[in-house]
């Protein structure tokens, strides 16, 4: 079986293009120097965990986040780092396959040889399975030469998504030791990194060698925080269901006879569905954090959709294309109350045809009110991040099945007088996961990659490998490094009355951000594709020519760029450091006593926790 | 409603660019001069059916064929048109809507216009329903702009694919008189091109002036034969399955778990099944036409699915991807038959909670095994061309849930020692329904229409417009026009023993060829494509750099260009009666006869019926 992993394969001639095409380097990662810069300790943006992070991850709580810049930069307290011994790294494949994982460990191996030739880059085998037994390949140019810019993780392959039982760390610490690796990097998404977290702390404190990377890649977009903007996967992903979704819209438009349902593929976050309204236009979209922030139940929710055909209906529109994100079923109240006492019982091993009696009576209720397709899929078991298997869960079936009751009984009623309702349902995601990758996530990657590889000459441990600032030109993208830690939240469950437990440290998905701009520009726009058929065709992925370079439209609107404000205002910082130097005159010295303690003053009464919002789930 | 039509819209970068592309014409449709050739009478591929034919379809059976040469070209007989009178054509969307379609309205308002300014070309809203209430757009260039090289059918829309009962035969005719219409251009599939054939025979019959053309235009690819080669839409609905089926394999390979079980629109036939096939080389497609043949039953099918998971497990291998087109359903011998009686008692308006009781007592046990929700999808009513309703069953999930109770039953007995069976299914056809059309589409198309000007120029009723030698380059391309009567086949029905009825003259969807080069291209790689994971990854449609001038493999593969070896042969035909002109002398004529007999006895000899493959269905 091994023997299958790395071989060099056919390609068909837009492969074989696409196989030569170069990503650029920014700035600061050109030339064989790259000088690191230290910044502030960090701080989780959860302050109210911060304690317990610290409690149980004491060796990699706290770490200053990094930038790479020029080695012609001017700054102070930056050290070039010359010395580039032959160091060995393994890297592993964790999360589900997603466009441009290929392009991280070509970014590496490319970084790793212009360093030292005598670099080594083992890739595991089978994912983290490989990882556990020490099956590696040795990655090489003539390896790579047939998977560079392309899809899938057919390179090396894929298994679980975790590294986390007792056994499995014991096993990745054995298998970093045996190959002697300085630096492991896991190219994942929320759950791998967090993993990888957990593996640096583990590292450090057995005084393990290996320095343990993280790379975000993941076609849900959710592994978003400050320090992260996008994932590498995502442009891609929106771009081939974008496509599909307006052939769809260009199909309802044609035919004028149907509805169709899409439910789109992402996990428990909205992002995906939101960047693919953005760029398609459908009628409607029912983001999940909607729905949970305005408690909507499936009841709520036939209604608006059948309120928003009969409107349509009512101006001789019979067709529509509709949105939903798969994580939608969990976000819909009494949904997810009756997922969590199904998946107690099944944790406690009750077999799955005595489920529905051992249910509570409201739970038991509505479960009997389901159409037996939906029951079947709800009582699969979990999966390893707590949430239920949502891409089997076919929630555009269940939506479509109780709005055309809906719709057939107020056709009866006389309340609505339009044409027979006639749903047609989809669910896009396995055929967008294996695509080519956009230009943006060849690039993004590629960068990724490289910035690995000076994350481990640095000596880091527990860190994500950051490329900031992407809406803009790559050659004006930052390149550095923030410690996993500072992305981590610690959840507090509340199980009845009174009682509350606190979960361990993780990285959790981020979901849409109700206030931010991407969604502000959906809601200024909901009505008119609602109403007016505004459908909007991008086409299908592009290499060359209008829309080749494109990125996804919520990186895009939203202005990101922590990263580069964080480096502005440590510069503001130096600057009155450099002016206020011992020696100064006794004025600029009391000015500069003033304005500092009125700034100190601000920052403390506008950061203190009354004027925070929420922890961010 | 009507006021929404072709209204200029919004279009995105790429679909800007696209609109901007001008097709090539071969040179034959260059300049405003066009010679016409007619060729000899007509005659069906079906001999059998060619006396039903002539009897029911006395006024266009048997016309010439037609090819259309640059004026320069040196024929006897042909005769140029030099005299274009303004004239008014009526052009409506006939079939399901194909990518291209827009393109014909194009090529033929442009060839409209340039052979004389004053002609219209009025476009018939919302398809059929829109003929028959005479409801038009008068198409001009301002409304042609942001539909040019763009998908779907919304420039006019579409509604029901038949004008056949006498009530719509007669709205059709009384649109045609009170619109003053020369010609009335339908596009469309097999089903409306049957009915443009009986239009024109009735109009031809009441003496209505207005001429009647077809164009093939179905992503089924089923309107083929030995005048029409392939049909506009087909290849970019093959190539944007392609891109999503070796997105799929890719996928399959990356996470080496899952069995991805694929349907593909495309009616009764299996030819998008194929083209994708030998464009994305998955593990395994079923092609209904195999089935059929070798009546192979839903056991023999699973058994043989089962039969290659096992023996890629024993290869470590436990992924794969299965293809099946829509139509397989009913070429499973013992489906069809319970689809028979099904759709019998539906017709005879039994009510669906009837059904099951009144099967004989068979068709009920075979219904009764069937998982509720194919049962539920069998009962639905049949299409206009008396199939069941191929989109609505899920024969993929069938066959999925098939195959993995026969992999746990092998496993418990321990015959299969492999991993768990885990399957994914979809189904492919809307998604790729409404994309852009590929460049060929898109040229294609357009040539097409250019073509249906001229055939109505030369007062041509009845006719299906071709362009012929499509696997070469436009600039070799013949373009011309067959009567759909040589086109017809007539179908024998058998009712039990004793009885046969005869059914009307129509087009039937060509199969599948299991004795053509495209079907044996299959053969010869299915072992390696089963067993060795060669995926082609094509990538998604391009407009621009490799792959974007790619043409349909099973359109390269076969050796078609029927219509130029009927050229060619009327060429040697008028050669030896140029030779052979009276005042020849006595021993070149002598030669002639001699050489002329046996070559009739031999022609004689080889199309004697009992020589002649069966009619082709």
């Amino acid at each position: 079986m091994d023997s299958d992993y790395g071989i060099p394969r056919q390609l068909s001639d837009l492969q074989k293009l696409r196989s030569t095409y170069q990503p650029e380097l920014p700035p600061c990662l050109q030339g064989t120097t790259v000088r690191v810069e230290f910044g502030d300790a960090t701080t989780p943006a959860d302050s109210s965990g911060a304690h317990t992070i610290n409690r149980l991850l004491p060796h990699t709580y706290g770490q200053p986040l990094v930038h790479f810049l020029r080695a012609t930069a001017k700054v102070l307290d930056a050290q070039i780092i010359r010395d580039h011994p032959a160091i060995r790294v393994g890297v592993v494949f964790c999360g589900r396959q997603s466009p441009g994982g290929h392009n991280v460990i070509w970014g590496l191996h490319n970084a790793l040889k212009t360093h030292n030739p005598n670099s080594t880059l083992l890739g595991f085998l089978g994912g983290s399975e490989g990882l556990f037994a020490q099956r590696t390949l040795d990655i090489t140019d003539d390896i790579l030469a047939t998977y560079k810019n392309l899809g899938g993780y057919d390179l090396l392959g894929r298994t679980k998504d975790q590294i986390r039982t007792t056994e499995q760390v014991n096993a990745a610490m054995a298998a970093c030791t045996a190959l002697k690796l300085d630096g492991l990097v896991i190219i994942g998404g929320v759950t791998s990194n967090t993993d990888a977290a957990q593996l640096a702390e583990i590292f450090a404190a057995a005084k393990c060698p290996t320095k343990v990377v993280g790379v975000p890649v993941t076609l849900n977009g959710d592994l978003k925080n400050q320090f992260v903007e996008t994932n590498v996967g995502f442009d891609t992903i929106c771009k081939v269901n974008s496509q599909l979704i307006s052939n769809v819209c260009t199909d309802a438009l044609s035919a004028e006879k149907y509805y169709y349902f899409i439910r789109l593929m992402g996990r428990k976050a909205s992002h995906v569905a939101l960047e693919c309204t953005l760029q398609s236009h459908p009628n409607m979209v029912i983001l999940g954090e909607e729905v949970s922030a305005s408690k909507l139940t499936l009841f709520d929710l036939t209604k608006q959709i059948c309120d928003a055909v009969q409107a349509r209906a009512e101006q001789d529109l019979n067709h529509g294309v509709i949105l939903l994100p798969e994580g939608l079923i969990e976000s819909i109240p009494e949904v997810y109350a009756l997922l969590q006492e199904i998946h107690g019982l099944l944790r406690q091993e009750v077999s799955v045809d005595k489920i529905s009696s051992q249910l509570s009576p409201w739970a038991s209720a509505l479960f009997e009110f389901l159409p037996p397709f939906i029951r079947k899929q709800l009582l699969l078991f979990p999966e390893s991040d707590d949430s239920a298997q949502l891409s089997q869960i076919e929630t555009e079936k269940l939506l479509a099945h109780l709005v055309e009751a809906e719709m057939n009984k107020r056709l009866k009623e006389g309340t609505y007088k339009g044409k027979k309702f006639n749903a047609i349902c989809h669910f896009f995601g396995y055929q967008a996961r294996g695509s080519l990758p956009s230009k943006f996530d060849c690039d993004y990657a590629y960068v990724l990659g490289h910035t690995t590889y000076h994350i481990l000459a640095a000596g880091l441990n527990g860190y994500i490998a950051t490329v900031t600032n992407l809406k803009n030109p790559v050659n004006k993208w930052r390149c550095g490094a923030a410690p996993i830690t500072a992305m981590m939240t610690v959840k507090r469950y509340g199980h009845g009355p009174g009682a509350s437990s606190i979960g361990k440290p993780a990285l959790h998905p981020a979901t849409v951000d109700l206030k931010g701009k991407a969604y502000e520009l959906l809601r200024q726009n909901a009505t008119k594709f609602l109403m007016d058929d505004v459908y909007r065709n991008p086409g299908p992925l592009q290499f060359d020519g209008p829309g080749a370079d494109a990125k996804p439209v919520t990186l895009c609107v939203e202005d990101q760029d922590y990263m580069g404000r964080i480096k502005e205002l440590q510069e503001y910082l130096d600057k009155v450091r450099t002016i206020v130097k011992p020696g100064c005159s006794q004025d600029v010295l009391k000015a500069a006593l003033s304005a500092m303690a009125s700034v100190t003053d601000i920052l403390s009464l506008i950061s203190s926790p009354s004027n925070i919002g929420q922890t961010p789930f």
